[in-house]
């Protein structure tokens, strides 16, 4: 450390550290050495390791498990934006094991916003199903999906099963999507969000919106879905 | 109120307030009545008003301004994803004057990243360019912007004038983008960028990769840039 230096020897300290992680002398996963360690390995007070691990830990470089230990952040998950394939496919190119925990299945009557994106009229039924979305067991996403009820009536007691939408959609229904409009953003979290998705409460998600359309440029679905923000990273590539 | 429910006195108010909010009676800009005026209104605690208050804070619905209020939140920007317009004919477009502010342009060596992104060997001279972003005035994103420098040199000068970078290089340099990758998703902020964004330091912003490519799919451009999360919104839209 440069204790003539002007910047402060707590983000000296967290440089280090980040370097150390950089170079994969710590990987993804990995625990971090106790504050003591550190505190012995670089002759400085606890306060400052702490400052500086704290700070690590803003900056989503590290995340800190009550009564575990500090450990390096898993790398993001790049989740392709618009795709039209499933949360489940998608996982398994991954190589990761696809999970899901409905939390509701219900016919409600759309309010406004969801008669809009459906193109129906405010008070038609629409079938309402809201999914927990895991991978290798770790929450990821919660997904709340308003489906045309007319058209998607026929897979209702199979979406109690499980099954995959967009595959139900395909085989039953012989609907074939032909686009989506999406928006993202950053978002707050419910308590019971942040609960199933094992983040704080005051964490933020990236809130997503899709429009699904059929080739008749019909409406199929309206997805409501918040990821959690220090596990997923979205891409996009166009070329004209 | 309904002092009677289980659900706490508090958040019964927040949606009361919520309500008012989404019916137009207090909309975008406007000042919230005082937390006594609240307190009056609705009989209740300057406690029960404030934690409503926060709750509709953490949301996003309102925004609290030091010694001034606390007032409805503006909209969020929509911001097409993987735009190959400028920011400027952009903000244009909305009917918002843009603004630039330039906080770097020099010549730096590429680190390994960057280098990668522009398809040159680290340490080969690319020109960085870091500005910040505004529109009718209010701060809305830091931009940085590394160019591949053997490419870039002849409009070196002018970047420094503030003109906008593509039509520089559609005019001098007769380059026509083709396409680009773009990632997305939550970051925190630096201090600085904090302030310069006038946003709290513990907040969050969308960070966007982008990777800009030609005609002959050669990368032109790589740029860094975040937006803050209270004032944007990300949009595509995909048809096959």
């Amino acid at each position: 450390m440069n204790k003539t230096s002007k910047r402060p020897i707590y983000l000296q300290l967290k440089e280090k550290l980040f370097d150390r992680i950089s170079s994969q002398e710590w990987k993804p996963g990995d625990c971090l050495p106790s504050e003591r360690a550190l505190c012995e390995e670089y002759t400085l007070s606890r306060m400052t390791v702490r400052q500086a691990v704290a700070e690590l830990e803003r900056e989503g470089v590290v995340t800190r498990v009550q009564g575990k230990g500090t450990f390096v952040a898993k790398e993001k998950l790049m989740q392709p934006l618009l795709k039209l394939t499933s949360f489940s496919e998608d996982m398994r190119l991954r190589g990761l094991l696809p999970g899901a925990q409905t939390l509701a299945l219900e016919k409600v009557p759309a309010n406004k916003a969801v008669a809009e994106k459906l193109a129906i009229a405010p008070g038609d039924e629409v079938i309402l199903l809201k999914r927990l979305r895991l991978a290798d067991g770790e929450p990821m996403a919660i997904e709340t999906a308003y489906l045309n009820s007319e058209l998607c009536a026929p897979i209702y007691d199979q979406l109690a099963e499980n099954k995959s939408l967009y595959q139900l959609m395909k085989r039953v229904l012989h609907i074939t999507l032909s686009g989506a409009r999406q928006s993202i953003e950053i978002a707050p979290v419910q308590s019971w969000e942040a609960k199933l998705l094992r983040m704080p409460e005051t964490g933020m998600v990236m809130k997503t919106e899709r429009q699904t359309l059929d080739t008749h440029m019909a409406p199929v679905e309206y997805v409501i879905s918040k990821y959690r923000g220090d596990r997923y990273k979205f891409y996009i590539e166009l070329f004209e």
